[in-house]
Formats: structure tokens, C-alpha cells, sequence
């Protein structure tokens, strides 16, 4: 066991209270020298702080509680890993909940975390949190920051990209290639996220007078499988030259499809995905697709919350992480395969 | 705020240092009476002990820490994933820590874990944990499960594969395809999974009379990149026609290599990976590899470690977890391509 207070103060012969007082930084009516000895000899003894009784005084525990939908898709997991390099390197653990997308596990997590303490939450969720879980949040002042949440309006602490226009930009970029017939592939549990790159396809289909068609649009799990099913489904119902899919873990499930189909990536069908995860640039072709800045998103929603728990009168600030095409070798124009 | 000890104080009249010890299960000289009002009356307030407090109490904490080398390294998320399902399930949640497999991080983790008093810990560590590290856990009286750690040469508590027996398995299947020309691509850190998986593979060259080249033998980082870049250099290199990766993710770059260089899998070049990941099966061609229970592992963990704390003076068993080969296609007989 280490060292403890008592050990201290049968050291220095000055009492407990003082010494918890000193060391709990409360300690300026007592001497210099005092303050000195004591500081001096907690040191020399390797002197910890019982965790425990320190929170109890501090009301901190230099812990934040991270809840994330799925933790073995390589998206979150290098959110979570962009969180806790900032996080450790200022002396933060994190907590890590996985909710498993599923909104109830994500309001008792909640609840957990605040039970324990945390001295503040990311919570990165494709669900409408229940009304109650923020009133839990405000009612106990724990700061929070929401990512991939955009849909509930808060005022500050939204660390977002704008969906919408991505999936605009994917599409875009489609069509100036030359192709017209151009499907897309969403997610079946009606996320947000999803939903608004789909509004950003259909937005820029009408704005270059492109007819869309409701078969080119097909759904599934935002898994690997999800992406192999919905993309079978398309390929083999459809005449799409071009297929927009809006995350790469679905992207390697599309390719998987188009292979057993014979479908040639690119010369058959071009294909954007959504995300940038590290793989996309080993797929075979190299997957064009729009990056998120995925390990920067978990940084900085690191960086807001420990500067929200240190200025808890603050507005915390909302910050639009950008967008980029990145464009490799599963997309070429239309004409170029005649 | 939650209700307080003080609050079922006034609500029943009885004493907060009788309502204390009722809750925290050391009231029975109090009359049945006095005990029942004071759970139902806990039960009416939703009262919920506070945390530190009961820690302090209990000296409990409901939390495992995790200490696992590369979060976004897709087996060992799977491997997370199995450990966290089995302590949710259970009320317990998990600390994580992601030492970049760096040893002097998991020496600093070891440390702050045991600080917050978390109930044990499961290493996942490719590398040999510093003595100090043993002797504090030892100190502490915390149990604790090592995987990936065989080397430790420790009594109990140890849930582990052969990589021996795997790297032979892998070997002997493309021997049985006649293959004699078999390169092998290993990590740079000379970690002891990976080093057994070489072993297994030379002695299995040995047992069948092929003599092995030491120019077959290529290092990188546990990467995609490192894959590709140990694969790219025995390609040029050499005149293999089969390949064990010893990771599934490097053999995700070896593919790139290979397609790069226009070489066909596996008509021109078999290639056996290890792991298992997800990605595994969606790879072009599929991926034969030597299959882990990955997320097994992590689930086995939890669950010895959860009954270690509630038997703290049995030793924890230790479990060998299978190894299957999975055959798909990126193997072939050699002749099929002559």
C-alpha cells in the first residue's frame, strides 16, 4: 500500500486536516514553511491521494465517459482513439460504453456514467436521445458533447460535419463523370446522418435534371453484410452505371457484390463511399470517397469538453469539421467503358 | 440531485449511521421492522448510494480495467467488444487504455488503474510487462488476466492460442497444396505471438524436408502499410508462389502489393493470413486464414476475471482457445496454375 496521510503528519508532526487542507490546495493561512514541509515530505514518501476520498473533497475524477455506437466499426474506433490521445495526454481516462446503436442501452449508460461521476460525456449516437437524458445531464451541470447528433438543436457542443452536403458532393461528382443512372446505397435504421446524405443525392439528382428513380435506392446494416445485401439487390435489379455508398464499411460489402456479379469496379460501375476509414485506400480498386477527418472529430470534441469542464459558465462552441472528395481508382467517367 | 442518506433519514426517523449500515448490509442486530422501512423507503426515493462514499465502504468499484495495444486494430476492438458485452451484462464497465504498444504506457496504465481502484484488469500485451508492473498488481491483491502474454511463464490466469501450432498449420496447408517456395511476412517487434507463428512455420519446412531461404522472410509493421510494404519487397524479390501473412490486416496490404505488381491471387500466389477479422471473407479473393475465437477471448477474460474477484483466494484457470483453418480463396494448388 502507499503512503497515507497519516503517515505524513506522524512525519511532520502537523495534523491531518492541515495537511488534507495543504495538499488539497486549500492550505494559504498556514506557513510557508509548514505548507513546504508537508508538500515536501508527501513527495519524499510517494504520497497518492486515496481516489476515493479525493473525490469526495475535489468532486472530480478526471474520468470521461464516452459512449459510441459500435466500437469494432474502424470509424468509431478512431474516434475514440483521436479522444483518448487528447484525453491522456491531460491526465483523463475515458470510460467506454458501446451502445450497440441501441437508444435504451445509451440512456442507462447515461445514467451509469453520471452515477460514476464523470466529470463529463461524449456521446457520438445515430438515435434521438431521450428528453430525459439531457435533463439528467443539465439537472447534475455535467458538460457534454454531442457528435453525429446535429438533429437535436442544441445550441453549443455539437461537433458535426455537414451530411448533407457530402452526399451531395458524392453525387456531383457522379454526374460529372457522365453517369445519369446512379443508385445509392442507405441504412435501414433511419439515422440521421444517412438520411441527410440521401436528401443531399436526391437535392443535386434535381439540380442537374437527372431523373432518379425510387429502385436505385436500397438499404441495409451499416455493417460489411448490410452493404454485400443491398448492393446484390441493386446490381442485379437495376441498370446502374454508378452507385453512391454512404459508409465504407458497406463500400467493401458492395464490392463483394459486384465481384460474385462479374461487375468490373471501374469499368462497369463506379463506386463513392463515405468516410475515408484507412482501408478504403487498400480495397482493390482504391476506393474513391468523401473523408470525414474522423480521428480530428475525436480530438476535438476532447479538447471542448476538458475546456467546458475547467469554464463551466461557458457556452461551449460548435465546431463544422470539413468535408474532402478523395478521389482514387473506383470511379472513371461514363464514355470511358464504351 | 438523487435522494440522500439524510433524506431517508428524515423520511423514517431512524439514524443515518443505522441507515448505513442497513443499506450496506451490516444491520442485522437492527430489528426487521426498523430494516424494512428503511428499504422501502430507499426503494420509494430512488435513492442511490454515492459513489465514492460506497466505494469507500465496499471498496469496490464495478470496473475492470482494459488495457489492449491498438484500439483501432480490428482484432482487438472484437476482442473489447466480447469483454464488454460479458461485463455489461454483469454491471461492470470497462476503463480503456490503448498503450500504442508501447510498454512504458502500459507500465503508467497498470499504475492508474490500480489508483482508481478499479477490481482487476485484463492486459492484452504483445510485449513483456516490466517486473515492477507484477509486483504492484501483487501488492494490491488485484487479479488479473493476461492475454497475448504466454511468454510471462505465469501459473494462472492466462487465456491464450498456440501460435506455435497456428503458424505450423498454416504452413503445412499450402506444403499440401505443393507449394515449396513459401515467403512468410512477420512484424518488425519482434512480439512473441508473432515469433512462435515464425517458429511454427520454419519447423514445419523442417518436418516436411523444404529448405527455406532466410530472403522468404520479410518484416513490417502490424499494419495494412507494413503488410504492404513487407509484401512489395518480397514480390520483387523472390520467387515465392505462396505466402502466410502472420495478421489479417497486413495481408490487406500484401493484396495491394500484389495487385500492384500485376501478380494474380492465388494463381500466381497463395496467400494464408491469421486472425480472422471480419474483413476477412470480404476480402477479393476471400482470405483463407487461421481463425482465433477473437471476440471469445475477450468474453473469456471478463469472465474469469469476474469470478476471481469473488474468489480471490482461488487461483484463476487458464484456457487454450482453438485455432481452425478457414479455407476460402486466396489458395490453390500449385499445378492448377502451370
Amino acid at each position: 500500500m502507499g503512503a497515507t496521510i497519516r503517515d505524513i503528519a506522524e512525519k511532520t508532526g502537523v495534523s491531518i486536516t492541515t495537511i488534507s487542507q495543504i495538499l488539497n490546495g486549500k492550505g494559504s493561512r498556514f506557513s510557508e514553511a509548514t505548507r513546504n514541509k508537508v508538500f515536501q515530505t508527501a513527495k519524499d514518501l510517494a504520497y497518492k491521494p486515496n481516489f476515493f476520498a479525493k473525490n469526495m473533497v475535489t468532486n472530480r475524477t478526471n474520468t470521461i465517459g464516452m459512449i459510441v455506437p459500435e466500437v469494432t466499426d474502424p470509424f468509431f474506433s478512431q474516434m475514440v482513439k483521436g479522444a483518448e490521445d487528447y484525453l491522456n495526454a491531460h491526465d483523463y481516462m475515458i470510460l467506454l460504453c458501446n451502445s450497440s446503436q441501441d437508444s435504451a442501452r445509451e440512456d442507462l449508460y447515461v445514467e451509469e456514467l453520471l452515477h460514476r461521476a464523470v466529470d463529463g460525456l461524449i456521446i457520438a449516437s445515430p438515435n434521438i436521445l431521450a428528453s430525459n437524458v439531457f435533463e439528467q445531464l443539465e439537472i447534475r451541470h455535467k458538460p457534454y458533447i454531442l457528435l453525429d447528433c446535429k438533429r437535436h438543436h442544441r445550441e453549443e457542443g455539437n461537433i458535426f460535419i455537414d451530411d448533407y452536403e457530402g452526399g451531395y458532393m458524392a453525387t456531383e461528382y457522379l454526374i460529372s463523370l457522365g453517369h445519369t443512372q446512379i443508385g445509392i446505397i442507405t441504412s435501414d435504421d433511419s439515422f440521421y446522418s444517412v438520411e441527410e446524405r440521401l436528401q443531399g443525392y436526391l437535392a443535386c439528382l434535381e439540380k442537374h435534371q437527372v431523373p432518379g428513380e425510387s429502385a436505385w435506392i436500397s438499404e441495409g446494416d451499416q455493417t460489411m453484410a448490410g452493404g454485400y445485401f443491398a448492393a446484390k439487390q441493386l446490381l442485379t435489379t437495376t441498370e446502374i452505371t454508378a452507385l453512391f455508398v454512404t459508409n465504407d464499411q458497406m463500400a467493401v460489402g458492395a464490392y463483394r457484390a459486384a465481384l460474385e456479379l462479374g461487375i468490373h469496379i471501374p469499368n462497369d460501375l463506379s463506386i463513392v463511399g463515405f468516410d475515408d476509414i484507412e482501408l478504403a485506400e487498400y480495397m482493390a480498386p482504391a476506393l474513391t470517397t468523401i473523408r470525414q477527418p474522423i480521428y480530428d472529430i475525436g480530438k476535438t470534441a476532447a479538447e471542448y469538453l476538458l475546456k467546458a469542464t475547467q469554464n463551466p459558465t461557458e457556452k461551449i462552441a460548435n465546431k463544422k469539421m470539413p468535408l474532402d472528395l478523395i478521389i482514387r481508382e473506383s470511379t472513371q467517367k461514363l464514355d470511358a467503358r464504351r
